[in-house]
């Protein structure tokens, strides 16, 4: 007979990784109702420090980034695309500081918080603001906070700051410490923000002692943080004594080591003046007689930073590594992928990169227009207060954000107008230069100048890896100005591990519908209808111009899905579709970025500015999909008889 | 270049069948939101009216039936049967008599209101609920309208009826005529129902003249009833002169001739008798010959009859037939065959029976235990409020209602007890001869005592088609006690017009996870449990007693698709899932049909009972899905590895 207790106590029974569970006659207990949209990553539902718990109950080591803000909106747009870069290695979270002086809290585009706001929402990190509460007014800092939660942000780094006089003096009832800051959040907020505050492995520099400092950081955590980061050190000894100091005095919260690799010369001694850190004797020795050697100093610098990490993280008592990045990527990344830690991890949860705004945790479908622009699209729909169950439809759709400023900095081409011009020429003679610099930017070959193409002002940047699948063919039609800015190949059930087309959970299988987008002229778009008839009953098209001048078969304005997942044990899950509505909403930002990325590179009235502002005017933007999913891609066809209709 | 025109009026531009749409520039008018569920049948969506209209454009012919409340609850089940075969030759809708006599409005099961919500709610049938107002009271009347709206019907066919006494008076204020009952009902529920009335082709018995009774009828029409249901006649020039007459006095709804096939010598004198017509001499002179020969009568009756239709088709006034059935198949279904006009669609919108209740019109998701039990699931379900965009998920899952009465009509087996004896067995002698039964329902192979198995508790009718393929399989583990009272095969994309497994619009593919549902003894399951081990990644399942001890590996019990279709133009459509919540409701259902279907059949304390409830008691309920759909169904093998290791 089956024993009984194995029955009872079901959950046990299941060796299930991904957490089998069960239930013995009793109601599901998610909050969440519907159930349209099977969780994909436990990731996207957990806070900061669940996940600092799970990876290291898990045994996981992991490492973490901080980032100061930039001094001007290119600096801005550059850290940005950093982010997106060193996010690919995995880092738990990023923190971003806070610049008292930099007016920290303000819409600017450099400021702390818009900087955060980015790395959340645009980059999908999760990420830790820095906030700094001496000389500031409880009302000031209520306001910081309150903007940051509406802003998604869920992690606050709380500090004292530098005060601002030389001499600085206890304010009644005001913030006088880091406590104070911590203690105002936890009334104000309750449990809503994780809280983290910074430890000295050597005490403060201002602290009577050590000892009256580990008693200054007990508070800081009894008062509710949540973790602690430390300062910067030079010997991996200094961290593990001032760790079990910790602990012994009862502080049991995550303690998380500040690494600091040596990058160079100069930014050593700024740090160690700033931080008032001594510089060991045996390091000095070292670097002096290269300081004047930027790449020696940097290998060193590698070099120290592996070796203290390894010994933290042999000693078993070390789960993460927090990095000072000084905003540079080569050292730190150098360091992580030694140890390696740094795991660019090819899966993908939805074949698009998933915000980390708390409110589009449930976000599972987006139309396929934005795909080379999603931190467009996140921008448009930013207002949007429902992502019911992930869903996003029709409903939605008439509150598009408009693109009131094509030169907000996320928006805004990371590449100068010089290299532009370069690669999207200083002069155009007419429509084919235009052809020459699409099937360029599809070839990777350089242009008639010599230079590569390597971004659009619909894509910034080179080609993805499955669009190269498509390359010979799309090389073919842009020479004859059929001008693509986004294709997809038709997938019929490849592994959701699958390295180029793969997303998902793994056990899973994925497709895809053939999706081709271009601009063309309005000749090709006749003939193309008139080809268009023989594939009626196969192939979806939506055909408009700028005055939205509409051609569509899709019947009754529906959505089309064009790539979808089956998992084991899920419902089927739909993250792009071809959406006749919005795709109105992507048409008005398709043909504006003509105008305000190329037309404005000449002047006014100059001939390569009236080629730009014809075609924009004159062009069609046509998308095509194949619903015939499991047969060869007949797009290809399409286009093939439309040029010989014209012939 | 491309003609401007064409552009700016682009709908026309569109071939497609189906109503390819189009937009310049506007939103979505669609009012529902989320549009999770693409509108897979126009019909799902429009008014009776709106279908006659549609048919008569496209130059469709169509037909209605009509039928009577039964006496007894077990005519009445035979006559939902008879629904769900009638409603499989297409019929626009069926309508439902009104007779006073026998509490039409009540509760009862054999209620002219129960049975008409029946037809609507668990056959899926477009009905009509017939309603007479003389002698009734404003109250009565609103009453019953008031409930047949509550019940989700939409069509009324009001008439005066037959008043109470010999001597009838007009009633001040009361109803006195049909156009009083049109009246109210536009008075009190404006456009909500739609209307038919009733046409005397040679006027009513009673009118004053034909030609009053025409002016009778046009009150009707004016007073608001959509369209017009003869009486029936005997030749095919009586319609097509009544027909002309209505017109030359403004009557331009459309006017359904009423068929009556003659079926036998004693149902046509009752009817003549009562409709006060007169048989024509020359059906008089084939009849009274062969009146005791019913055969011959009935014959006759279908050849008179398709000759009839056929003389009323040619003339191209008439585009849709209703038929007096009298509650009898073989003639009506006869006569439309030979027409043409009865359509056995295998396309189905979706792979379950879709209920006509304008509350669930967009359901469009329902777990898969209840697939052979359809009536339960609906009834189960009936008092959800919510089936938003035809989402069902956990949450609506605690409202399953409850299973109180096991003989509600459309819920208990369609055979008499007798019947079901001989097919389980008068007398069980172990649990073996209960998988005997299993075998013989499965193979189709008589039992031990000469008697096919056509149903089981858990399925009313013979295997499905689609079963069918599974027979070889199903009959080896029946035998050997693996119970299965559900299944289906994996599919790997077939075309939607795929006669066995295929569903939704054409151009389509539908993919199923194979699965497998079974009782079985606690023994067997413990060597399944360890056998499952090995397919842990591959195969989900749920296993569970009467008691509700409950094992599965179901990711944080989330509903796993198991049949989906991915259609051009469309999102993805998952109508049937596993749910694990659910399961548990299906459970409490699935157990006690043992008990109330079969251990009932026997003496309390006789072994047969004993039998069967000792199983009820210690067997398992087990469901398993496989989920890599693209390979060769593993199930099989694990109930084969299991019995291996058993041995």
């Amino acid at each position: 007979m089956v024993n009984e207790t194995q029955y009872t106590c079901s959950a046990s029974s299941s060796s299930r990784s991904d957490g089998g569970s069960s239930s013995s006659g009793s109601e599901s207990s998610k909050d969440n109702s519907r159930c349209s949209t099977p969780v994909l990553d436990a990731d996207r539902h957990e806070r900061l420090r669940e996940k600092m718990r799970r990876r290291q109950d898990a045994g996981d080591k992991w490492f973490s980034l901080e980032f100061f803000p930039p001094r001007t909106a290119n600096a801005a747009v550059n850290l940005i695309s950093r982010f997106d870069r060193m996010g690919a290695g995995g880092p738990l979270f990023i923190d971003v500081t806070w610049h008292p002086a930099g007016d920290p809290g303000s819409d600017k585009e450099t400021s702390s918080m818009i900087i955060a706001n980015t790395a959340v929402n645009y980059c999908g990190l999760e990420t830790i603001l820095h906030m700094t509460c001496c000389n500031q007014t409880k009302d000031d800092i209520t306001g910081h906070l309150q903007k940051a939660k509406r802003l998604g942000l869920k992690n606050i780094m709380a500090l004292r700051g530098d005060p601002a006089g030389e001499e600085w003096e206890e304010e009644v009832d005001g913030f006088n410490y880091a406590v104070d800051l911590v203690k105002h959040i936890r009334n104000e907020f309750d449990d809503y923000f994780d809280i983290c505050v910074a430890g000295y492995p050597k005490g403060h520099p201002e602290a009577e002692s050590y000892e009256a400092d580990l008693r200054h950081l007990k508070e800081k955590v009894f008062a509710g943080a949540d973790f602690i980061i430390t300062q910067l050190f030079f010997r991996p000894e200094t961290f593990l004594k001032f760790m079990k100091d910790c602990q012994a005095i009862g502080i049991t919260c995550p303690i998380i080591p500040g690494i600091f690799p040596i990058q160079g010369y100069h930014s050593l001694r700024q740090l160690v003046k700033l931080s008032k850190l001594e510089v060991p004797q045996e390091i000095k020795d070292v670097i002096e007689p290269i300081k004047d050697n930027d790449a020696a100093i940097r290998n060193y610098g590698v070099e120290l930073a592996v070796s203290m990490c390894r010994e933290l993280l042999d000693s078993g008592m070390v789960h993460g590594l927090h990095f000072y990045t000084l905003n540079r990527e080569v050292a730190t990344t150098e360091v992580l992928k030694r140890l390696g830690i740094w795991k660019e991890d090819p899966r993908r949860p939805l074949p698009w990169a998933v915000s980390a705004h708390p409110k589009r945790r449930v976000e599972d479908v987006r139309p396929i227009f934005w795909a080379s622009r999603p931190k467009s699209y996140i921008y448009r729909t930013q207002e949007w207060d429902d992502f019911p169950n992930g869903r996003w439809g029709n409903s939605s759709s008439p509150a598009f954000g408009e693109l009131k400023d094509y030169y907000l900095f996320y928006l805004k081409s990371k590449s100068p107008r010089e290299e532009l011009l370069k690669m999207w020429g200083e002069e155009l003679s007419g429509e084919e230069s235009v052809f020459e610099v699409f099937t360029c930017y599809i070839t990777g070959e350089p242009n008639r100048n010599g230079y590569k193409v390597t971004c659009m002002p619909w894509n910034d940047d080179p080609l993805a890896t499955e669009t190269n699948l498509l390359k010979d063919q799309l090389e073919k039609v842009n020479r004859r100005g059929i001008l693509t800015i986004n294709s997809q190949p038709n997938i019929n059930g490849k592994p959701s591990t699958d390295p180029i087309v793969g997303w998902g959970p793994s056990g899973g299988y994925v497709f895809q519908k053939a999706y081709l987008e271009f601009f063309t002229s309005s000749e090709i778009v006749t003939a193309l209808l008139k080809v268009l008839k023989k594939y009626e009953l196969r192939v979806n098209y939506h055909i408009v111009n700028v005055k939205g001048q509409n051609i569509t078969n899709a019947p009754d304005l529906q959505p089309n899905a064009v790539t979808w997942g089956i998992f084991p044990g899920r419902e089927i899950i739909q993250p792009t579709v071809v959406d006749p509505v919005s795709f109105l909403s992507w048409k008005d930002e398709a043909f504006a970025l003509w105008i305000e990325q190329w037309a404005k590179l000449y002047e006014e009235e100059s001939p390569s500015r009236m080629i730009i502002q014809y075609i924009h005017d004159n062009y069609y933007l046509v998308n095509l999909v194949d619903n015939d999913f499991p047969l060869e891609n007949c797009l290809w066809q399409v286009v093939e008889d439309t040029f010989e209709l014209l012939n």
